[in-house]
């Protein structure tokens, strides 16, 4: 089958086996599958990671094991996450930390750019009726926007600042505007930031933040290492700070300001999935204005060509063509 | 009358003229003082502060503004920051994160290394008879310890390790320990680390920590901004990091495991006094152990050599003598 591998070069091969679901998988035809800044760091060497990349798909159900085999035959998108099942983490509902975990197409487990994946059937969602593939496939990272209503109370008397104009901080932008909070999305990129400003989200340009100006959150999703300085800067005492890019190299960091102004910084990474296609399927986010282009999954290299451009956010490949 | 002041160079000056109260403040005669780490990067240039430096002391109320005169002749400590009294943060009861605050001796006002001091009547509390100079003077770096019981929940089911055998690192573990809390203090110096294992805190040299140890809490208390990683490390998934180090220069940092781990940082500062206080008149903290030496403030330069030496934990200054 084909799929789009990363061996130390990003190739699309021909050559995969179809894989073989284990007790509790599923067997999943791809239907739609996303590209993620995760994994054009992957392709510079993030993680080390070797194999099919990809972690953002929807599919069909083809084979499921157990007795029910209720999800044969429905779309589905799936966390991405698989816990040993058995340790403290797991049990307490922490499959993704997990430190026996695997994650789709990033840490010892095949990924989601291939024509047939496998993933416990517990991981599975159904897509509801009404909800494309196209807009399916942003579940997850949808959920990991979401994720921030898990870990941190919002709420309309709240000053959120959002910095970074790309795919997730656009979409913690429309995730966070539900809360009612006084947002504003900072960015480098008008027409991304234009996309929020669109869905009544408070846009501006970074380098016209008021130098002084002090938020009660302020979520850092840049992707640079650098922007965490500058979060510092712009969030009060006893603020909040959450941290949502994961950058592969370190900057020299003055964390003074941390211990000063009493600031909470929350590391925050994955998320629910359920809420995350309830509100696609509400209509409460839409994602369809981040789609920069769609490519059959036979131009795997264009696609990732595309991906990497400063001016694109969601490039998306389509496994059934 | 006699300062310890820091004008670019550490100096003993005898001409310093005695402080006049404002409205509302009081005129306190220092009776014991302490040097913090702070005091010493403030004599590397920290902050950029020049005058009398000094912000842990006991003292005697001379004068009092106001009408009831109730502290005149009474023994006090002072909390260290002064807000605007105006402002949202110091209606909301945090003065110590005003916009417009002074702290003595490190922001903007004259601080307590002097025979002479003025402080808001606000910020006194008077010391509990039973309670020596010695041990009160203690209050100020106690209460910042407390400071992690006002932001942070620690139970009995917690595992907490604390970074860091200074004089912070110790008082920390002292306070912690009052939780019930599972602790670890680790540190690089035997000495140090056997005043803590005396009051029934475990202890382990910082090299002999197990790699892969996970905590629920890990307190960084080093003082250098190297720890930031260790703590990282230290801290299982969803695990609490307690910043109290203020370190004045950045190192290289990698925040990506605060992500991946989902870890929340807590930056930590001044804490509140009245519990300090009363940990102290009750016995739960015993800080005698923790003197290292006490100087008369006429040799106040003897005394900053003593203190930043690394076998030192706290050194006092006598301003009676």
């Amino acid at each position: 089958m084909r799929a789009i591998v990363f061996d130390g070069r990003l190739k699309l091969t021909g050559d995969r086996q179809k894989p073989v679901p284990a007790r509790g998988e599923a067997l999943i035809r791809v239907a739609m599958a996303g590209i993620c800044n995760t994994d054009i760091e992957i392709t510079r060497g993030y993680l080390g990671f070797r194999g099919t990349i990809g972690h953002e798909f929807t599919g069909i159900v083809e084979k499921q094991g157990g007795r029910s085999g209720r999800l044969v035959g429905k779309r589905v998108v799936g966390e991405i996450n698989c816990g040993c099942g058995v340790c403290g983490l797991c049990l307490g509902g922490l499959e993704k930390h997990c430190p026996d975990r695997t994650t789709i197409g990033i840490l010892g487990r095949e990924g989601a750019f291939a024509e047939y994946m496998t993933l416990p059937v517990r991981n599975l969602h159904e897509i509801p009726d009404g909800l494309s593939d196209e807009e399916a496939v942003f579940t997850e990272p949808l959920a990991a926007a979401l994720e921030i209503l898990e870990q941190v109370r919002i709420g309309p008397s709240d000053t959120v600042l959002i910095l970074g104009d790309g795919k997730l901080g656009i979409l913690c932008a429309l995730v966070l505007k539900l809360t009612g909070a006084r947002l504003t999305l900072a960015g480098k990129h008008p027409a991304k930031l234009g996309i929020a400003r669109d869905q009544g989200v408070p846009v501006i340009l970074a380098k016209d933040l008021p130098p002084g100006g002090k938020f009660d959150v302020v979520v850092e999703a840049t992707g640079s290492a650098e922007a965490f300085e500058t979060a510092m800067k712009l969030t009060g005492p006893r603020g909040i700070i959450v941290l949502k890019s994961t950058v592969a190299h370190g900057a020299p960091i003055n964390l003074a300001p941390l211990v000063i102004d009493e600031i909470t910084v929350v590391g925050s990474r994955c998320g629910p999935f359920k809420p995350a296609l309830k509100a696609l399927a509400r209509g409460l986010v839409n994602v369809r204005p981040l789609i920069s282009a769609v490519f059959p999954a036979g131009e795997a290299k264009k696609a990732f060509a595309a991906a990497r451009r400063r001016d694109t956010l969601k490039v998306l490949l389509d496994f059934r063509k």
